[in-house]
Parts: structure tokens; sequence; C-alpha cells
């Protein structure tokens, strides 16, 4: 259910609806648009009756909402979410594009920063880095854990690059979320619900990546369950699923892309890297990504691939990178959209 | 790395060889053979020096093995894995077939003793039983909980059947493993690496249920996790992988039960209920299971489906679940298994 | 459109009815059942007036068959297809489970004629041999052509075996329905409309293999494209599909058993040679196909697998069918079906 | 074995050795590239000697060709091959990208010309429109057959465009390379071995569509089993794959373009809209394709697509077709290419 509130309806007007949705027992999730603000409704079961809801001050409408997802339906919230840092002019999902690069694992502090030197220079906003790994090997690195974190601390402080990393479990999401700005959920844990509903009660943006073979549906599902608990940043990224194809790792699937734009709200990037597993096919796929209409990419850079300890196959070198962007930066008007102005100055002086 | 003990080494010999191998700085897993023990090496990144281990009093050879999982493998432990439950004579992976059966989730108690009466007269050893359900939607029943536990713990007391349950986070795994018999790990958790980890170090047997695009090496990679902290009573279990084809839920992939006993002595079951999704093929492939020569199946037996509050369209009736027991009891000759006899009798009985 | 006839129609009337549906234009398909006969309609592209049909002698009843195929539809017709062949006891589709056995390539004449006295000896009552075979390289050995047929036509006289073999093209299938007992239209070859219309032209029985990525629907449209042209005698057979699984060459999804048996009459066997690609799986899969309710089985036997110009990996050794034959004796009594009798015997006394 | 020529060998050379490869009972494939000639050799199971060949006069060297596919292969052409149109300016593969349009079927002269006259005026080269359509269902409409042959070839000469047509069995073959300028070899066929031989022995391109499950090397060996029969001129087109994704008809594989650039020297075009069967998708996806390097796009055009006889709903209206062009033109400068000029002008001046 969804109750949709006149244009002028004050905030207090607002609050007395949610309260009201709270006294009946459920959850109310008020969505802030750009004409008026809607009211979610979850935790009913059944029909809520909608008679005393209609009646209350400020209220224009009560509808129904038939899709499995409702805080992730753009039937609910009509305008794109955009997802900005405060202070700085970062945003994911607005008319600039989003460019998230670096390592797949931090290493040591002299690799990332001077990773995080390059893609800084070329233009990035975000610096990715793994600090916990999810690993398909119990024996394979799993990640700098908490002195990884640290080190990407820094390089915010150093670089102003927002921080991007992975949290795999409960612990390492309270730690990734006090340090990092972006709270990234892999692939293998897209439908590990007690970890979604876990990042739902943080206030930090949440990068959710779409699981080897999820469905569309099930993919705003995961998205849902972290809306459902409050968090409403929530950034899809598209990383390939797993086919019966052979040459690439996984298959990126592009026309995901649009069908989400249609369906929900959120923003969606495109990850070329995992999607591909090979570094000729990341800038191609970039391209392609940014041409279908992907609010950004997020890229594995590595100066020195040939040594890295996670994923060096699919690392592209920070040339490439600039290449990348580059090439980006051409792309993007035809889809309406730019490379963030004034950091694409410093990657072409660079 | 492996050290193969001789025959008549001694419980001291093996304990000195385990010793010098943590003294090392890496773990050993001594596994008992019928013929003599074997212990594994985890922990190392690259080759252990082998010169010393080899001279060490009782070592009859230290072996190199090539696959990525060890102690999941075959070559590291020759013998079929039997888990045993202490005090019954309940076994899942020997000669007799483990049939595991129940609802979907507990809903009552009055339902979960309604039908755990019928599957223990009918044959069942073992009782399943959802606490905590992985659902794809915030909104849909998540299970009883703490309370569903309690009610399948009365359930054992009542009618001596050993308990099976999903555990899906560090929370519900620790009152899972203190109430239940089996620890079962979900499709979805497949690679939640975290709760696989902590799993190891309980000491409850996990039942491991394949991802829904997990190849055989990641599989086995999920239950090397396990055992790599120190768990080794892993059981695999085949519930249908993800496909294009429409006419199931899933596509049950029954040829991955062969190529699992080639490469692995952990034993294997299959569960035709999620596997296709459609009561009408439960029991064709649940025959299929056992002729393929899995150690068992796990279903989902419902007396109300049509009213369950999950998964009714694929659970079936207590008479089908009747019928399948007396259809596995004459295949399972055929692959030089039986339905464990004392209790088939009462199933006849009834 | 279905024209169902009473329970005594007469030959006169049912022929009547046909001559009017022709004269409207359209195809009549007479059906005969155990209690009547039923009269397809095809050829109308949208609703036919059934006022006249329903008027006319003999008819009971006029309905309308909402699926998209019909004529293989279990609505159109209730009772099993069997395809029997004139002068042999062999059948498929009835009680008897059927076994069609013999080499990936008919090589050479001695080659094949050993393969076939030991297959014929164990109990196969038909015997398979590529004559023309559909190769993924243009450089790959392409059949013996026309030569294989004769001396396949040469074992059918020896040793009294039905055969089975592969058409590819218009060419070959009217060679291989002049020469052999049952066509086969390859995977590869499931959605080659004008082989499948041309096949439905003549009067042999068709065994038409699943394609690789071919849905339910599909396979039984295909189906449906070779009945629509008058030939009723269509053998299905699942032989795997394609999925991300690499354990084995194919995924052999059995579940479509059922499935094809829930809403079609035609007879449906599996090939576990080309399901699996390996012949540690075949026994097992063989086993499961039949427990599963499979109508026989299709597997390649060779004598030197490792010499074989093709398929040498997944094909068994004689006394691997021997093994298979008997484990498939006694499943068949759990599913209501045996192997035919007196060959069986000869099986044994070998 | 290849045999690569000097640089300045005669023509006398060349014949020479091709010669001397067929009077070994062999198949020699002249390439001639920018620098140099190469002569592919195919017929022969083992090795070739190569000594002889290695002294014959106008020979630099003899080379192993690794790889399954030969004459499809980067190794044996380095130049990208492109597909030319004698008196016309069309071109396939080359700096310009080709896009090819128009109806799915040809369902009337009237219905053809109308959307002729627009994807002309717009700027597109080629146009596509099926005659025989190869459909699942035998009762769904089958194409207006050599009725739309002539239509097509009446729209070539009226509009000058190069007409794209499928074929689809022997007999439509040879009609479709007498009428159209290129073969459309469809994705149900493309493992149709009779057929693709059969147009190898054509000398009319030939636009071979990805197989719904092909692997990248399956479908250069298709493409090989035409050139091996001496037709050089292959243009590959991917159009989706099928996955269990449910948002699209199929998944668009766009990673496949990088792919087959690096292993082939044919042109690799996209369809996006077979590749997600919805109309909103399609110009997103078209974009993807240039984006990621494709040599064009072919894309189903229908001026009433709500009453199309096949595929309305991924058809485009006209006025899409326009923006899809401006939008591919803006595009194709970051890739190194551009629209063909001289049609384009006409599209702006529309």
């Amino acid at each position: 259910m969804l109750v949709v509130m006149k244009a002028h309806a004050t905030p207090e007007e607002i609050q007395a609806v949610c309260d009201h949705i709270q006294q009946l027992g459920f959850r109310a999730h008020p969505l802030p648009g750009a004409q008026r603000t809607a009211i979610g409704i979850t935790g009913n079961r059944g029909e809520v009756d909608r008679g005393n809801l209609e009646s209350l001050s400020g209220v224009a409408e009560v509808i129904r909402v038939s899709k499995a997802y409702k805080l992730a339906s753009r039937d609910v919230k009509e305008e794109d979410t955009v997802v900005r840092f405060p202070g700085t002019d970062a945003a994911i999902g607005g008319r600039g594009l989003a460019v998230i690069a670096g390592p797949c694992s931090i290493e040591s502090r002299e690799q990332a920063f001077a990773i995080a030197a390059q893609v800084a220079a070329a233009g990035a906003q975000f610096f990715r880095g793994g600090a916990y790994k999810p690993r398909t090997s119990p024996y394979a690195f799993q990640g700098l854990g908490f002195e990884a974190l640290q080190i990407m601390a820094d390089i915010r402080d150093k670089f102003g690059l927002r921080i991007v990393t992975e949290a795999i479990d409960s612990q390492s999401l309270e730690l990734v979320a006090a340090w990092a700005d972006v709270i990234q959920i892999g692939a293998r844990n897209m439908q590990n619900f007690s970890l979604l509903k876990h990042a739902g009660r943080l206030r930090k943006p949440v990068l959710l990546k779409r699981g080897l073979s999820a469905t569309l549906e099930e993919f705003l599902m995961a998205a849902e369950y972290i809306m459902s608990e409050g968090n409403y940043e929530v950034i899809l990224c598209e990383r390939g699923v797993r086919t019966f194809a052979d040459h690439t790792r996984n298959t990126l699937d592009l026309s995901i892309v649009p069908a989400v734009q249609r369906l929900s709200h959120l923003p969606i990037l495109v990850d070329p890297s995992h999607g591909t597993g090979k570094r000729d096919s990341v800038l191609p796929m970039a391209r392609a990504a940014i041409a279908s209409g992907a609010d950004g990419v997020l890229v594995e850079v590595h100066d020195h691939p040939e040594i890295a300890l996670s994923d060096g196959p699919q690392s592209i070198y920070p040339a490439q990178f600039v290449q990348m962007l580059n090439e980006l930066e051409q792309i993007a008007p035809v889809v309406g959209r730019s490379l963030p102005h004034g950091i694409h100055v410093q990657a072409a002086a660079n």
C-alpha cells in the first residue's frame, strides 16, 4: 500500500500519517519526491483498510502496489534516486556518471596509494578496494581486513575519493559502515537476507551486486530487503551472470539496465571487470554499459596486475583507465549524461 | 599436502606429526581411515618442505594434493564418510538410505506434530522443518524462529526422529547447533563464507545445499570451507540448478551424484521437492535420485499443502510419502543399498 | 479444434467428417483411441465454425484445444502412443522398455557387426549407429553415409535388430527412411522445420531429440511439426541441455520425463551417453532414467571406445551394457515396466 | 596448415602452390591479404608434409594452425574481412557501420514498400524482411515465400537497398541466393551443417546468426563450414542466447563482440531486436552494440507493429529508427567508425 500525500502537505501532516500507520502495527516509509511525498506501508500481510487513511489530513490518495517489491518500485517513487555524499559533489544516479575504480584487493599501503593516486588524477570520484574478500577457496588470500579499511580512510583524506568496499558478514558490515562511504554487498551475498536486513538498519549507501543467477525480480527484492528496514540509498550493480558461454568468466547482461530503469527508481552501475573477467573486454563493455544507459561503472585497476593477489587478469592498467574515461566522456552526451566536470579537467591535465 | 601415516602408526606418532605441522605455522587435520590415518595440512600458501615430515616416526609418505579442495577430496580419504548419530542407528552415507522428511516451515505445534507422526510411522529417521526461512520477499512469512526449534526438539523426544533445520546467520546457527541434530545451510548461503567458517567451528553435522548456479568445484570448495575449520561431517545435497528450462522450478542435476562420488568421500543427498517445485514430479525424481546412487533424499511432506505457508505446491501428501518409501525400498538393492530395516517394518505395519 | 466421435461411430462416419473438414480447406487427422476416434483439425488460423461439424453423423462433440501443440497433446489423445514394428514384438512406448544400443558411428562392417552381436546377445532390440554425422567441425569424420546404411540393413537381417539412425538433410532423410526402421532427428536439427515437415510426410517412426536449449513447449512443437504432416509415430528423446555446469558435457534433465508424460501421449526415451558425455556416468543415469519413468534408453556401446572415431569417452563397454540391462530389469517393475522377456533370457544365457 | 606466400609472390606462384596442394588430395583456400597471400589447407586429417611445400617458389613459410577453425581464424588472415557489394558503396566490416533494417516478415507489397521507404530515407543501406520464416509452431504464419523475394527485389530496384533475407533449406537457399544480396542463416540453423555446406558452395555473402546456446568456438566452426567450401564472405551476428533471465526474451551477449574480434577476421553484427524481444530495449542495446565495437546492427522496424504477423513487440517504429541512427552516429567516432556519409545526409534531410 502506498499513501500519496497532497502536493502541499505539511511535515506535520506527513508525520501524522506515519504515526497512524505505525499505530496500526505497520511500518511507514516516507519517500519525498519532487512534487510530493509518498508513504510506503510495509509489514501488512493482507490489505490495509484504506478508509481511515484516506480521511487523514493532507492525504491525496491511497493506492495498492501490485509488484512484489514496493519501495524499490517506480510506482512508489517516480523520480530517479540520486545518492549524494554530503560535503562533496560526488553522486551516483544523477546526470553525472559515477566512476568507481581501484584494485580488487588492498594488498599493501603502497600498492593502494599508488593506484589511488592514478585513478584520482584520471578522474575517478570513488575508490574501491577489497578489505574482506569472499574467496571460493578457504586457502586463498582473504584480504587485509581492518588494516585495509584504515588504508582506504587515509586515501579518502589524501585524494578526496569516496571509499567503496565490501562487507561479508555482520562484523565486517559494522566496520565498513564506520570507515567507508559505500557498503558493497557482493553477488554471493545478494540473497544473504540477514546481511541485507542488517545493512538496511544502517545509514550508509549500499552498493548491491546482482547474484550470479538472480532474476530481475529477485534483484529488486534484495534491494527491497534493505529498503524495508529504512535505508533507501541502494545502488544496484550488474556484474555478469552465469551461462553456458565460456569466452568470458560471466555473461554481462547489459539488457538489465533499461529493464531496471523501467521498473525502479534506483541507480544501476555496471562492473565490466567481473562481468567479463578479461582485461581486453573491459573497455568495450564499459563503453557499452554507458551507451546502454547505466549510471556509471565499477572497474578494477591495478598498476601491476600480473602480480595482483586476486583477479589480476581482469584488472586494467592505469593508462587504460585514462583511455576509458576519455571514451566514456564522448559517449555520455548521447545518453544525456556527462563525466563530472571539475574532476575531468584534472584528468585532461594529467 | 597430505601426510599418509603407516598402517600401524600409534596415536602418539600421529599426535607428534600434528604437533610438528602446527609448529610450522600450519593446520593439521587428522583423518582416520579404515587402513590408516592421513593428516591433511592446510594454511600453507606454497609448498611445505616435505623432508622433515617424511623423516618423522610413523610417516609412510607425504604427497601433494593437486585439487583445489583437499579435505573433501577422495585423494585424501578413500573411504566414504558416514555421518552417525550417537545413541541411534541413524546414519547418512552408509549402506542404509537416509530419508529426511517434513514440512517446508514449522507453522504450529499441531501441524508439526501431525506431520512428524506420519513420516515417523512411514519410516523416516530424520525430520526437517524450517524455523528460520530465507524468503525472497521481506514481506513473506519468515518462520517461527526459536519457537520452531523447541517444537522440533519435542518431536525428537516423542518420535525419535533426528532434526534437520536451516541456519541463516550467526545467531540462528548457534541456536540450531544447540537444538537440532543437523545444521542445514541453504542454497542461497552456499557461498556465505563467514557462515561456512562459523559452522566449521561447531561440532554438529552440516547439510550443505548446492547453490543455484554452483559448479561441482565450487560446491566441494564450500564443503572445504567447513572442513578446513575442523568440522568434517559435511553432507552434500543437490537441489536443482537454474537453467532456461521452465517446466520445473529448477533443473535437478542428478548427474552430479556420480560426479561427486568420484571426487569426494562426502555423502550426497537429493532434494526432489525444491529440485522440481512440482508435487507430481517429486516421486519420479526421488526414485531417479536413488537409482543414480544418491545416499538418500530430503522431501517436503505436508498434510494440507494447499494451505501451507510456504512451498505448498511442491509438498507431497503423507500417503505419497509412504508410496515413495515403498518404491525406494525396491530400487535400493540395485545400488547395493537398503532402507533402514527396523524402521521400515513400522512403515509396513502402518 | 478437435472432433470427438461417438464410441460406436462407423468408419464411414469418420471418413465423412474428415471429408467435410477438408472441404472447409483444413486438414483432418483421425487419431483412433481405445474407446473412440478423435479427429484433429489443423490448418485453421482462427476458429472453425463448430455448428456444422457437431451436426454431422457420429460426432459426439467438438472441442477447442488451447495448447499450442494439438496432435502431440494428451488432450487430443488420452492413451499412450505405442510405436510398433510389424512382424516383430519390438515396441517403443508400451509396457516393455525399449533399449537402443550401438556405436556412435558406423566405422566399418567389422566394427558394426562385432558390436551388434554383443548388444543383440545382451538383449537390445534396437541397434543405433551413425551413418551421417552432424559434426561441429567440417574437418571431422562425417560418417560412412550410404555404405553405413547398407551395413546396418545387413545387421537387421542377421541379428533381428531394428535399425535407428540419424538423417541430417533431405537427401539422407529419404535414404534413412528407405533403409532403416526409425529415423533419428538430432538435437541440432530439432528446429530444422523443413526437415521436420519432410519427415512428417514419410511413414516411418521418427525419434526426435530435444534441442540443446529447447523448452518443453518447443520440444512438443517440434513433434507437432512432424505430426501435422500426418506422421503420428514420434518418439521423444531427452539428451541433456546446455547449462553452466561443467562436470558433464550436458546436463541431463530427467524431470522432463514426468512433465512430458503429463502433457503428451508420445513415448519418451533418455540418452545418458550424450546426456553426460562420461562413461562412468552412463549407468547411473540410465538407471535414473528408467526410475523416473522413461520408456527406454538409447546408449552408445563400443568394444574399443579408446579408438572410436567419435564420442569414445561416453561409450560404454559391452560388459557394462550387460550390467546395465541387469540393473534396468530390476528397476523396471517399480515403475510397472519390464524388459522384453524373450530377449532377456538370451542375455542371461549369454 | 597454412602456407604463407612471400610479399611479392606472383599469381602464377600462388596458383602453382594451390595446384600442388590439390594434387596431394587436399583443398587449397587462397586468402589474399594486404601484404601477402596466405593459402589455407583443409581436408587433411593429420599433418601435411611441409618439406615439399616450403621448397616451392614464392613460399615464405608453412605454419600449423592449432585452432579448430582455420579459415575463420585471425591466425590465417590478419586483416579484417570487409564484405563489399559491387556497384554500390555498401559494405559490412569496414570503417562504416552497417545498418540492416526492415520488418520481421514481408506481409504484403504495400507494407514492405512503406517500411523500406522510411528506412531508406533514414539512412539504412540494407533491407531485411522474412520470406521464409522458421516458426516454432507449424500453425503460425510461415512467410510469403517466393512472392516476398520478388517484392524485395523490387525494393532494391526502387530504393537502392541491398536485400538480406533468410534461407531455411536447400530450396529456399537457391532462391535467396538468386534474388537477394545476403543470405541469412538463422539461429536455429546455425548447426544445420548441410545447409551451411550448401551455402558455402554459393558465391553470395552469408549472414550467420549465433545459435541460442552456441559457444564462441561452435559459432566460428559454423562459419568455418561455410568457408571450407570456398565461400569466404561470412558475416557473424549475435542475437542473444538462452539463459535463466526472464526480463528479456534472450540475453544479448555483447561480450562476444570483442572476443570474436580477437580470434577472427570476420565482421560481427548485433541484432538487438531478437536479442531483447522488447521494443523499449532495442535502442539502448543498439547503442551498446556499437559502443562495444560491433560492425553494425540488424533491427526490426515496422510502421504498425501492433498488427505485425510476427515479432511485433520487438519491432521499433520508423521514428525510433531515425533516433537510433542519430545516436549511433554520435557513438561511432569513439570506436573509430562512422555511419556511411552520403546516406546519412539523406537521413538528416529527412
